[in-house]
């Protein structure tokens, strides 16, 4: 995982007398291996130290990967200084490091002239999996997939919204998922209609369609699911829509190419269901990035020019909601690669009972 | 819940032309009711404004208190100054406020001469509970407490700690929790002197002890939890230290009283320990609050003056870890009173099979 460390330091163009610092464990995990999620690491040329306080030195020692220095502090703010003391310029997460936290850096290392936004760059080197990514996140799919089918031989009328949560959470740390990778979605209904209606004590009735959206962690990778569950029988409208939904979302998969930019493929799911005309109740984006965090770049949205490149993984999960109705919506995880997306999810899209 | 507000308006003596302004998820909740997660409030002396975006104004005006005004933005950068016209001063969470947002605030209200740090005024305040704060954390340690009493059906040797952690996290949302109040930990024999070992593939052995840490989330509130599991016979000493841990946590709980400071309540375990000659691998503080998050303050450790005042809801739950050998912890939630502490929680300390 050197490499990411290098690729790092070239989209900066780390010279000398420049350093990168991040405390956010995202990057952490991504940049050394550490999944303890609380140290300071710090990034240049020529050297990659890793900072972490008593409660982290053996794990540290243990996960990270080579070339990554790790360095036991005990009072951070008397000892980061002596590891930034030919630092010019510093890379930080403008986005995440706070104002209390760069006041601090002012004071102690005032030798330091300018602060710079690392942010971008690193989002957009998290975007672009590698094949060890790939894994992880299929590994995370396949416990999730299993847990839903699983948890699919409880469903009937009667049982509740927290039930069936209750089952998926259960069966995904039973598979080998750390935990869930968000809240689950159980919305049956018209609690459908709200795109993120968490589980709740109503029960499923006959004649319901049910939103599921979840997802597994493993090993610090999520994956995120949504499938239609159709209880017994349900309306022509609600049949109508589901299968509208569905054509989207095919439509989406089958027509994204690389390297189309994010709304672009947004467009083409939309513009489906413009032709159904039902693209006003499709109220948010088509899809996000997803890896470490559950929503990573890109933002597969209408507004969004980012390429999508090859590797990059994401969802594709078109909605159409119903006020006081029902919701619908349909949710899988692709990569992109030379010639178009592949699904790395492969459940059915609709399940009846 | 409006007197919330009003004590804080007391304590940052908020005069004309000062407000208060926060986007921290766990004030938006307390200060207004509102559980989306996402949104700017702005606080002066006469007006309480709550800005969200279309996602979630319909769930704010349902869920907050009388008196907070809720308004929908579209464009927050351009529509923020509109509400700090007035403003010469401002207020803000400088732990958790960016780089980037206060460079941005800066830029467009730049008519704003001071910005101060409000950070200690908001978790001093939420340290102490109110009745119905109160009663959401008894329901969130009952939630956890019944689920703890299912799980331990399932609890003989050759089942893993993972399959502990999936019974306790189903059972939590099955009794009305709606998800775990922090990764279930759940360390057996060796494991178990890792103060933080989360359930793992390990195997439970008979003659082992198991350190099982767990809490619930309920309506936004938390409980936390430890409890020993004794599987079989075990060793002569790890019997001690389990006798010497409930000893020093039982005696911290008849003498911790109103208005002792956190490092007094602390000592009272410590030199219990101590007296065992036990305290070295006491690694950890005593306790901690909870409430909105499952760490609040006040940190009870042999560092802090803090004043552990009536109605401070917090752990007391001392651990001695041998490393390679086995660890122990006891932990209740307790309630501080002007009598001494009355613990919320009620199971049994040590179960055994």
């Amino acid at each position: 995982m050197r490499e990411r460390v290098e690729t790092l330091r070239q989209r900066l163009n780390l010279v000398e007398g420049e350093a990168y610092l991040t405390t956010t464990s995202h990057h952490l995990y991504y940049l050394t291996g550490f999944t303890g999620g609380e140290g300071y690491l710090i990034i240049t040329g020529e050297s990659i130290k890793l900072l972490v306080d008593g409660r982290y030195t053996t794990q540290a020692a243990d996960e990270v990967w080579d070339g990554v220095e790790v360095i036991l502090f005990t009072k951070i703010w008397e000892e980061l200084p002596s590891y930034l003391k030919e630092i010019k310029k510093l890379w930080i997460e403008e986005n995440v490091i706070t104002v209390k936290f760069i006041n601090k850096l002012r004071e102690i290392v005032p030798w330091i002239e300018t602060f710079s936004g690392a942010d971008e760059y690193l989002y957009k080197m998290r975007m672009v999996k590698d094949e060890y990514e790939r894994t992880l996140i299929e590994k995370a799919i396949d416990i999730a997939q299993n847990a839903f089918l699983k948890t699919l031989e409880i469903i009937r009328p009667g049982v509740t919204e927290r039930d069936i949560a209750s089952e998926l959470c259960y069966h995904m740390r039973r598979l080998g998922g750390d935990k869930e990778s968000f809240d689950i979605i159980v919305a049956s209904g018209y609690r459908g209609a709200l795109p993120h209606g968490v589980a709740s004590d109503k029960k499923v009735k006959e004649g319901e369609v049910i939103v599921i959206d979840w997802g597994a962690f493993y090993k610090g990778y999520v994956s995120d699911l949504t499938r239609m569950v159709v209880v017994g029988k349900i309306s022509e409208k609600a049949e109508e829509v589901l299968q509208a939904v569905k054509g989207a979302q095919e439509t989406a998969i089958r027509g994204a190419k690389c390297c189309m930019t994010a709304k672009e493929i947004d467009a083409l799911a939309r513009n489906y269901l413009k032709d159904k005309g039902l693209a006003e109740y499709f109220t948010h984006s088509l899809g996000h990035g997803i890896g470490i965090e559950i929503h990573e770049m890109p933002r597969v949205s209408y507004m969004s020019d980012e390429i999508i490149d090859k590797n990059i993984i994401f969802t594709i999960e078109p909605g159409v909601y119903l006020p006081g109705e029902f919701g619908v919506r349909i949710e899988d995880d692709v990569m992109m690669t030379e010639n178009g997306v592949i699904v790395l999810s492969s459940l059915d899209k609709i399940f009846r009972l």
